[in-house]
């Protein structure tokens, strides 16, 4: 029987570390890191997560600033609005809530952002320097994964890691985050012949593409590590990719959703901020 | 007994396609392609490449206009014309040589190409696209060994990949290449553990980690096929990694060094820079 990876409190940790350099800031007479966030139209998920965010902001002691557009807002118009805010000192990560709507191009305008204040590291230039194995931002996502597979203690370097999946937010980069912990890593996909035998060859297996309950344990090795980034709604209930019960018989480590990447994945954008703010202000 | 890849062949009707393409312009009446070379000093490597490109160049009919600048000039000079050449619009594709001289920030500088000209897939907005599956350029080393694959006619999608090393120019840039073809991709390098097993699980290998003589038979599959990306300088002869006759013995197809990969790498600099030209043009 695996142990279950708690990923609210290693949350918490992360989050007390914050709160204390906030702290810190404000009790040295500096300004404290500050967040824009940019919402276009009423989208229901980009008001959520955009609530959320601001939420966390301030309960860690950081500054929020929310911007909502009107969904007949010009793309020149909310170009000049980023442009204005990576001149702006004052602000050290810009967070563009996608979708936007129709008429404006999401890659042009995502593309403006500042590659020093991305803190979601979407930017092709952020990008870019992170494959090269460079200081950059990266997706939380994939972040949040590593994370949690750093929490359990198990040895990254030299061991078998398979991620299941290739998407550009969550398969691609968890790979190359694990690639620089050294670890010899295997991108799966629906392509892939023989799925569950090459799982099986995983000393850590990050499981990403979607399909809810979809990996059981004739996919998991004997005491391998498996972390869960399906989210999936079914019949509105958040739910993983992996059938968590029977992988936890034989696995060591086990992700739950939810309760595992997803806890971290917020936080991890305002430990990005602060990054970005000791950039920005030193 | 394997087949033995013929680079030089394979080269040779990409060249004949390009060189029908610039014929083409040129009885249209269209300017052809034209490639903008930039030496600073008298580095020996430097001047032996930017020779060999615009050589190719002439042979092919295409366009090389080289700037050959002092070894003195300031960073702001180099700078400023690349952006000349960036705003030329008679110029193609911009390749400047490494290394450049000490008092020049060479990262800096390079970054300072535009992408749609940076035809060697160095700059980081480049790298970014490339790795998020959009069109760039790709570094053409890495290009090379995907056209030596594809050429053999093996299967690659859904097949076992194995990429030992992961330089930036080589190794991770092969692996994505081979995951955009659907294969599932394994990066090794010198941390993975049991190598010569992960290496045997490969129906293609690319060997790409510059020392020669260093694979030999007991880390390849039979029928596997092996391309071979080492060029490292034995006793003033070029020598691959791998330690071709016994390989040969096993697999259905080795690339050979010299007459492989290093066969194509300048040709599909010149088929990017067709690329370029079409981009720019139209």
């Amino acid at each position: 029987m695996g142990n279950i990876i708690n990923g609210k409190e290693i949350a918490k940790c992360l989050k007390n570390d914050i709160r204390k350099f906030a702290e810190d800031k404000k009790n040295q007479g500096s300004r404290v890191p500050c967040l824009a966030t940019i919402t276009v139209g009423q989208d229901g998920g980009s008001i959520y997560y955009v609530n959320s965010q601001i939420k966390l902001c301030k309960d860690l002691g950081l500054e929020p600033k929310h911007f909502s557009l009107d969904e007949s807002i010009t793309e020149e118009e909310l170009i000049n609005l980023i442009e204005k805010l990576n001149n702006d000192k004052s602000i050290d990560g810009i967070m563009l809530q996608l979708p936007l709507p129709k008429h404006i191009h999401e890659k042009e305008v995502s593309s403006k952002i500042n590659h020093k204040k991305d803190i979601d590291g979407l930017t092709d230039i952020n990008l870019g320097r992170f494959y090269k194995g460079e200081k950059a931002f990266v997706p939380c996502t994939a972040n949040s994964a590593l994370e949690l597979i750093k929490n359990t203690g198990v040895k990254i370097q030299g061991k078998r890691v398979v991620v299941l999946g290739r998407s550009n937010i969550v398969g691609k980069p968890s790979a190359q985050l694990l690639l620089n912990e050294n670890a010899t890593v295997t991108i799966c996909h629906s392509k892939t012949e023989n799925l569950k035998e090459v799982c099986k060859e995983a000393d850590i297996l990050v499981v990403a593409i979607g399909r809810p309950q979809s990996v059981g344990k004739d996919y998991i090795k004997e005491g391998a590590v498996v972390i869960d980034v399906g989210t999936s709604s079914v019949n509105g209930k958040i739910t993983g990719d992996v059938i968590f019960d029977e992988v936890l018989e034989i696995a060591s480590f086990v992700s739950p959703v939810p309760g595992g990447v997803g806890s971290m994945t917020t936080t991890l954008l305002m430990n990005n901020l602060c990054e970005a703010f000791k950039e920005n202000v030193y």
